[in-house]
């Protein structure tokens, strides 16, 4: 095998991770409808996406699939899998009980296939001891650093309003959670040491936009 | 000009557009600390993004920047705004007044730059007629049909549970609407004249995953 020069993962930009969750769906898909092999060309063609983008994110990851043959659909599953990470369950905890919290608490997806809500916390006496849809009892966001050692707390979730989001994600990086969603419509202040991601609901929204403003225009081939 | 063949915009990917999106913000933060121009690879490098991929995106919409100086940041948004069709505003209706229905009628974003939630409905007595933090008071669903024609709906917006999203988002189709955005977990039947989006809130836990699986690993170069 010849000399490879590698690259560390943190450059992998999430563009790319985000396609190897589009791509495990899409396997997913496959898998219920009885496919056992499909190549590059195919999976793109099917699900719109660009087999030589598909072959490239992969190509960072090792070889897969056989030329003229394509990928073991299962396989190629199970290594998405564990590129991901999600053979090992995470323990997420929520930072904030209002709509958008108790939503996810409770929301399908966080809560399977290697996630667990594990707690939801606020600091509002009105909420905290109320139930939430799922099981969960809302917690005082004071037991923060006992709460993620405890229950071995690896991303936090943060949904409280902009102006507190600062002081939960620098009291999460403190109590040692390695990994954050923020959900907070404000810019934070990061650590070097633990991954943040800021969800950006309104890119869907600009997608729709664009289908709506476009539909049935023409383009020049790229 | 030579002579170009041009392809139908619907077959530019989501993440093609989505894309968009990431630039156009990555623009809007460049804007705010006053730099004035950028070339593709100050972008990448500045966003981790990739600067091939960057010139290819916008190759699809025509010829933005002068060679050897880049684009001018406050052109190439104005460029992105048009495409993304942000410039006009776009009328939303969200359906399902649970906890996210909820969340996401006051959500940061679901109210500016382009988009406005013009009704949230609901088909539980206990629901209808509460307000709704941001001002909207929740309204009964069997008005679904007048209220898309009256308020000129663009874009529906599902947050039901899954077993009621299909009549909803049939629904909508019927009363007019042309863009559907799908927050309830199951696999909808669309419509071949609209455009429907699934939200895959999971991805985000699954990034998160990958950096805490993957983190301080080296990978070969693409």
């Amino acid at each position: 095998m010849a000399f490879k020069r590698y690259i560390p993962v943190e450059s992998i930009s999430e563009l790319t991770i985000n396609r190897l969750s589009v791509y495990l769906r899409c396997l997913d898909q496959l898998e219920q409808e009885g496919v056992l092999t499909v190549s590059s060309q195919e999976l793109a063609d099917r699900f719109h996406l660009n087999s030589a983008q598909i072959r490239k994110d992969l190509a960072y990851f090792g070889e897969f699939g056989i030329r003229g043959v394509g990928y073991n659909v299962a396989q190629l599953k199970e290594h998405l899998v564990n590129i991901l990470g999600l053979n090992e369950e995470r323990h997420a905890l929520i930072v904030g009980a209002g709509n958008l919290g108790t939503a996810l608490a409770h929301y399908s997806g966080f809560n399977t296939g290697g996630f667990r809500i594990v707690g939801i916390l606020d600091n509002d006496p009105k909420r905290i001891g109320a139930q939430i849809p799922g099981g969960l009892v809302v917690e005082d966001v004071k037991f923060l650093p006992d709460i993620v050692k405890e229950r071995n707390v690896h991303i936090g979730i943060i949904t409280v309003p902009a102006a507190a989001a600062q002081k939960v994600f620098d009291a999460l990086v403190e109590a040692g959670v390695q990994a954050v969603l923020n959900f907070a419509p404000t810019q934070l202040k990061g650590h070097p040491e633990v991954k943040l991601k800021n969800v950006d609901l309104k890119i869907n929204l600009e997608l729709l936009s664009f289908f709506l403003t476009q539909a049935g225009k023409l383009v020049p081939p790229a």
